[in-house]
């Protein structure tokens, strides 16, 4: 029996042509396209085209996630009673996603034709923002807010949350989060997503599985902690005495290091750089207090380089726009959710189940005494 | 960079107690176990103690799922709501398990203690038959039967179904059933399960995932497809023309053939004979199809042996004890979400993630062209 390294690590399970991370170089890419560079240059909707039609726009038409958006009367009355019930969020994503995928009739993958799959993808992936805003503001006992095909899927998304338009500025910022965090790599939430949908279940299913393994705390993925602790150091002058006392409790500091990055993050880079557009106090003593943490790591693990990652400074752009804390993980989903999706077509097209074994470690099998 | 072979087979991808397949010698064992065998002589309470505690009784005492079937009021009520928008019982399995985690606190697994680990997966599996049996009842116009704590968990399914208590030999059939379809080596949903549960999240997230690779096609667990089969072939003498026109049509037959099993499958096993102690002419039927189904297959492939896979006979036995035929796949779930649940323990015990690669096997990365 073949005896696979621990957690997986380093073992390709399978092949994608959906994009790759390089943490040594501390690059990553969707397709052949430098990630980074597209969230400086692209809209959200450009690169969910690319990550589903496999081209950038205008090479293929650009996909409109506008009218998908929009749920059935039935699917929100039932998000409305989810809200009187299910107060987290993320698990009321999941109930939103089996109930779209159940009022829908998408059954599952495998009796389903590629036209149809692209359009489960398309349709699931788009109603994230929805059902987290009509969900949140139904738990905040305020009318929801229907989308507007017309606008960005960012700004669509923020909208539906505060019932306002975003800036011009803040819209950009929170499109370049989404398109900055909406695939990376073969991390445990897409893993898991590709396992379900190589046993041809349906879209719901793998996506819901993933959003559970994205609520795991050794999943990353929680900008708010960030957040948390910017608020608790304050002034940047007390930012290493406070990383000290952690590091001596043998506490992790959050928002620095990283499993695969030995590079900087390249999408802490970007959203430094919305963040600095943005401007305000909030920017300068984060810049501040990173520069110190950073400095204390490097003196305290000479031998290895612990960078800034992506959470720390996506907290401080979804503080800076104004979404609620309580959102940032669940707005991690409104762009992961469109990677997850495509990773579980190209794992449908590969057709094939993902059943390893595992290894017995027990006392040698006999026959149980009977009662 | 190492790469895994197609579908992980044959990898061991995580040690185990819980048991093991060894497909060669048509053999399975939970624990230390011959798990037919327990099936044969064990209440399921009993084999659900050796899973979760280690021990059969009386070396341990017996747990008692009984009280953990009850739903506070207010889940109830969220199922019956769940019954007026979602009809896929699978689908309002998993919208009940994650409305019971939520409901009751069960935050990420990272943050609870081993013994509020082992009342999660104690209770969460416990419910299952309750939230499919109310949901059941609901979409069927039905009036919910509450749980009865004080008989088997086998007995108090099948009582909250259909609202009448089971013979003793349906009883011991049904127990024979999920005790012999609890747990069986490292299945894609197992897998999916251990995954989501590496990242530290909820027990009933991991569940949830679990759910959904079960649903999958490709997993098998669907033994209503077999009395489709037994009612479509109709009398055995029938039974060898189906098949060949079956297979010149280059179709599957259901119940036949398993991924692992080269000899007799031990599940089948133990299933027959539940199902012919309970006799019948659905007994004589099935059992002369099965002999004419193998015969055509043993001279179709000379050189393989393709067995009776467990979905055959728990197809009889579930239609024999009278239980509807939609409900087959979720009464599937009864019984597995106890193994998910030992699986999820273990794997939290392990404490670390499962974050494994993929090859990119795209073009060459470059930056994009701007708009």
């Amino acid at each position: 029996m073949e005896i696979a390294p621990p957690g997986l690590k380093g073992l390709a399970v399978a092949d994608t042509m959906l994009g790759a991370v390089r943490g040594q170089e501390g690059f990553f890419h969707y397709r052949q396209y430098d990630a980074a560079e597209l969230a400086r240059t692209r809209s959200l909707e450009d690169v969910w085209t690319l990550q589903i039609d496999g081209a950038l726009p205008p090479e293929v038409p650009r996909l409109d996630p506008g009218s998908l958006r929009v749920l059935p009367e039935e699917t929100s009355r039932f998000i409305d009673e989810s809200a009187r019930w299910v107060g987290d969020p993320m698990a009321a994503l999941r109930i939103g996603l089996l109930a779209v995928g159940d009022h829908e009739s998408r059954g599952p993958m495998l009796d389903r034709s590629a036209e149809q799959i692209h359009g489960d993808a398309m349709r699931l992936a788009a109603t994230v923002p929805t059902i987290l805003a009509r969900h949140y503001r139904r738990r905040q006992g305020l009318t929801p807010v229907d989308p507007d095909p017309s606008i960005s899927h960012a700004a669509d998304y923020f909208r539906m949350l505060t019932d306002s338009t975003p800036s011009t500025e803040a819209e950009r910022a929170i499109e370049q989060y989404l398109v900055a965090t909406l695939d990376h790599g073969f991390n445990a939430s897409t893993f898991t997503g590709r396992v379900v949908a190589s046993t041809g279940a349906d879209m719901a299913g793998s996506l819901v599985a993933s959003v559970g393994a994205l609520t795991g705390p050794l999943h990353g993925g929680a900008p708010s902690r960030c957040m948390q602790m910017i608020d608790e150091i304050g002034d940047p002058s007390s930012a290493a005495d406070w990383t000290r006392a952690r590091l001596a409790a043998g506490d992790k500091i959050m928002g620095f290091g990283h499993a695969v990055y030995r590079a900087e993050d390249p999408r802490g880079v970007v959203l430094r750089e919305a963040a600095e557009r943005l401007g305000g106090d909030l920017v300068e003593s984060a810049a501040g207090i990173e520069a110190e943490i950073l400095a204390v790591l490097s003196e305290w693990r000479p031998d290895q380089r612990i960078v800034t990652n992506v959470e720390f400074w996506a907290g401080v752009v979804l503080e800076l726009v104004g979404l609620p804390r309580e959102m940032f993980t669940p707005t991690f989903s409104v762009s992961r959710s469109i990677g997850w999706s495509a990773h579980v077509v190209e794992q449908h097209a590969e057709g094939k189940i993902m059943r390893p074994s595992a290894r017995y470690v027990g006392p040698a099998p006999a026959i149980a005494p009977a009662v």
